[in-house]
């Protein structure tokens, strides 16, 4: 009935431009995501009718609370999603085949991603309140879950992966994605009692991880 | 006079660089779609001058506020654009060629695409008005009558698609298509009676709807 | 000293990767200029405090207004960029050379494309006064002679594109391009009497200037 | 362990799929930034219950207001933005191979690329208040800075370059790269004495600066 090519109901297919819209339209997510945080650097509203040494000194003022909040909410989660989105470039070098299954699981992913910039937001504007800290932590470390279960399935089987991807390399971007998860979910309990420390956990354990992680496998 | 190459005054080809920039174009309109969705995510305005422990707890409201409304809508348009987009993905890999009827087609589809954070934002604020939820469930219609069309134009008489593609499987995605119109287009008298009924009529009746369509069709 | 491939200090080629992602940033420009005029289709605000009859009536209200104001400039302007698109799609079929002339017509064409979103947002908003009329003719019309002098760049003397392109070709899409800019500029003494009558000159007068150009030139 | 193709633990590759997405990456970043320049031209609002007459004047007003301000700020950092994509375009018309260095620096790089749009809407509402000057100048000379840094990494040793790009050329980009950077750090001092003088230093010392290194270099 259906004589050649990938012409069957499922969508699926070996590579090509199937595969590269794909990855094209995850590009383009992530670009957009990272690029609107832009939107939330705002300065507050200074009242009309002030003269210019007032305007001068409300503006030093307003300057000032930009970038001690919202700049560096700008800053984390530019790269949170720079990190996320050099994980989905490097995942998706082994992954040379998509079906339905992968297609679905990466919009999740990258609906978490386009979720992003809200947890900004309001980790920029209330992040001494322990629930901003805790929303953002979360977000985050659903976004690595999501990734995680898209790398999972991809791998498991070598389903869309080539046949000889090693195990070992396997599980170490498993768990190189999944360590994001831990870190931001072992921060949650911080937060509760401090949230500054909960902020600099992500960086403290972090990096030590991914120490640990390259050194255990060898890498 | 113009001897050689797809050089007259009507733009179409075959496949090539020409197609790829519609697909393109599409992906990136798309992707900007549901990636803005994000922007009514927005905490309600906490008063200044309030205690710490006073914002503490307007953020909680805020919060929950966002959670209840906002972010519902926020997911369910991001499925309805997903599903779209996969929908469009999946009737791209069979168009092999284009002409300016289907430009113009996909530029209208897009169109209804580009507009749906509207209908998105305003069913975020006011889902319990059936006004909300009757202007969201005619924007969808509208946007899968507009993909129906965009195939139905592309594979009558196999115009744009391999003269080989089976009646059959152009018939299944007219329909598949369709269905998303005949569902959000039955949801409108229930919204009359119940704001809730019809939301959730959506996922109620898709999902039966399209489990029909493969059964029926034996895919 | 630079011994082979296109490695001198102007940045032009033949083609191939550089070429691409020309096309690539315009139609990514494009993409977004067009996509986030739904940012201005927004609900004035509801104000806080009334009954469920009393929100129900002032979002009736407030949709009218959308609908019967910024609706129709997001139309309009989701067409003109469209318009532009296509456009810029058919030249960039004939252009096959770039070289940095070609580059800044370029980016000077796509700033008056991303500009376009604020006069569709003045003229969403003040449709019926004059001024809002006559920046977006303007605006129109600086975006068609910007995309003529694009085109005509790349074509005199066949500067980018291959040297059998008919003249006659040539100067139809000159002419084609020129005419938006034409139309526009026409309906602004128009505007200056009546805000609706210039409205409708830019479909009044643009189909028939196409249509004949069309049938001067045969095709 | 891994016998083929370039699956090792790091992400790194001669050209490719691989290069072209961050590529891709990088112009969609390019093309968010300078297109949500335009988000900031928005009118100040005109007070409900004035006469049509009065609409009409409060409107010239409003339009004067933000062609004197926010427009000009638009366009300069259109072009800002818009020399920035070309030196990447020429950049990465040289680097033929990536690495994690590339990444992310590159990363970086679009990070001062993506902040932009904040000290514009900053310069465009407060752009006779020297702060606002000299914060969009220093954004501006980081991004040029972080430009040159990627520039440096690639090509230091031809890292990531052809073996035969000639070092004059290397050099002459550096330079050219870096004396964006130079010019808007020295209109820093000049911005205490004179906002105006300051922003008139950009044009009056690039062109020139441009044109010295062109002639030094004898291109």
């Amino acid at each position: 009935m259906v004589p050649r090519g990938p012409v069957d109901s499922e969508d699926k297919g070996e590579g090509g431009p199937g595969l590269e819209r794909i990855i094209f339209f995850s590009d383009a997510v992530f670009a957009i995501a990272i690029t609107i945080l832009v939107i939330d650097l705002r300065l507050p509203a200074i009242p009309p009718g002030l003269s210019y040494e007032e305007v001068s000194t409300a503006l030093d003022h307003a300057l000032q609370s930009v970038f001690t909040q919202q700049f560096q909410a700008f800053v984390i989660s530019f790269l949170v999603i720079g990190v996320y989105w050099v994980a989905h470039h490097r995942q998706f070098r082994f992954i040379k085949r998509y079906d339905p299954g992968l297609i679905w699981r990466n919009l999740f992913f990258l609906m978490s991603i386009a979720f992003l910039p809200f947890p900004t937001s309001v980790i920029g504007e209330y992040g001494n309140h322990s629930q901003a800290v805790i929303l953002y932590a979360l977000s985050v470390a659903t976004t690595g879950l999501l990734a995680t279960v898209l790398w999972h399935y991809a791998t498991s089987n070598h389903r869309l992966v080539d046949p000889d991807l090693s195990l070992r390399l396997i599980r170490f971007y498993t768990l190189r994605t999944f360590s994001t998860t831990a870190v931001f979910l072992l921060s949650i309990p911080i937060a509760l009692v401090s949230t500054l420390a909960a902020e600099l956990s992500w960086f403290g354990l972090l990096l030590p991880t991914l120490y640990l992680l390259r050194r255990y496998f060898g890498f």
